[in-house]
């Protein structure tokens, strides 16, 4: 199978729509997709809400080629991505037995029935693994179902770089220059046009006293986006550029 | 005018959804709307690309009561937010004498071509104000243009708590307790079917010494929620009850 090109997240939980608590999980993902060649380019953020999860599902899983969820997956009340997803697909939740014998190892004599809601899977469920996270991640389709805990979510990123590994990463340059967008927006609009496969980005930079703006170049081709960046930098005013950097 | 009750937000920028940088104003617009009785219903986060921010803010604008965009509105080739709202509502962009006074006064002498790319809005877009903040906040129908930046995102929360205010803000209580969600289930299923216009959150904590879970009691009116706070904690074992906390 191809490696993936592009992904979509999703985001669920109440808390990070009433900003309880800050979401934790999104730039990890997309720093590990971008190191595996594959491009995030939709984030979507929903309430507990099984309707609102499965629409998005089903949406997000037929337009992007591999799709993450994030959230929702323990035993209780407002758990239900699982359901969700089941819905998303028309299929039923099941019992895992694999899941079921982790768990019952895990807890032992503390085991209860809450604890064993979370060894539902939508019927169909894939469950992968790899040496170094023996745990299981369940995958519906191309949808992951990833947990919103930060530490157990970050925990998942290698499952994710080793088995959807294949594509060809993004390389990322930058540099730093003390003009002002307003000042720097003709030469970059010269560089945009000459350079249309190099993705260049402009970032102004508040109070801070080096530099007013950061300029990225991003392509999968690290040539390519070394000349564009050497572009500016030539027909930048000499002492307007501060740093030139690896991203 | 009715107080708008629900909200929705755009975030734009390839930098968030590479991982470049991480997200900084969602969780500050979160607790600005919470405060005023405005629920943050759906977030979505696009790159910077004219027809999926214009089709985005589109179906946000119709089903929500508030919209609020971040990024993309400086003056370089990848600020494209004024322009995808223009097409949005079907209008075109045009120069707002206001906004160039300022930027000319702002500017003086130093200022360029590129700078004037500031002053664009969306033809009918309005102008806010606050006593606090002088510069424009541009308003298209029900949709707020604010800018990226955090440190000018948060800037514009004031003038949104102004002239949005009016609805009944909401409440949240919390405890935290010893019990991992599983041996928690039972008790907060039933705390939840008998309370069920208070929203309960359920959150684990990760390596945490002195707790478990965290669970979060939301509604608008405060003796409902403060009920179902009690509710819990008079079922919870004495031993298993860590902290009562206001939010």
């Amino acid at each position: 199978m191809a490696p993936p090109q592009t992904a979509a997240a999703l985001i669920i939980g109440n808390e990070i729509l009433s900003g309880k608590i800050a979401e934790g999980n999104l730039r990890v993902l997309a720093k590990t997709l971008g190191s595996i060649g594959v491009r995030l380019e939709r984030v979507v953020m929903v309430l507990d809400d099984r309707t609102s999860i499965a629409h998005e599902v089903r949406s997000l899983s037929k337009s992007y080629d591999v799709v993450f969820t994030s959230g929702g997956v323990g035993p209780t009340h407002d758990d239900v991505t699982i359901a969700s997803v089941a819905e998303a697909f028309g299929v039923a939740v099941e019992q895992s037995p694999e899941i079921e014998e982790m768990l019952r190892m895990y807890y032992g004599s503390d085991l209860t029935e809450g604890h064993l809601f979370m060894a539902r899977i939508p019927q169909g469920a894939e469950l992968v693994t790899t040496d170094e996270m023996p745990w299981h991640t369940i995958v519906m389709k191309n949808v992951w179902i990833l947990p919103g805990v930060p530490q157990i979510f970050q925990m998942k990123m290698p499952v994710v770089r080793t088995l959807l590994a294949g594509g060809v990463a993004f390389q990322s340059l930058a540099i730093y220059t003390t003009l002002d967008e307003g000042h720097l927006k003709p030469l970059l609009d010269r560089v945009v046009a000459e350079h249309p496969d190099v993705d260049l980005g402009s970032y102004p930079k508040w109070r801070e006293p080096r530099y007013r703006t950061k300029v990225t170049f991003d392509a999968r081709d690290l040539s390519l986006v070394e000349r564009a960046r050497d572009a500016l930098v030539a027909i930048l005013p000499a002492d307007a550029l501060v740093r030139i950097d690896e991203e």
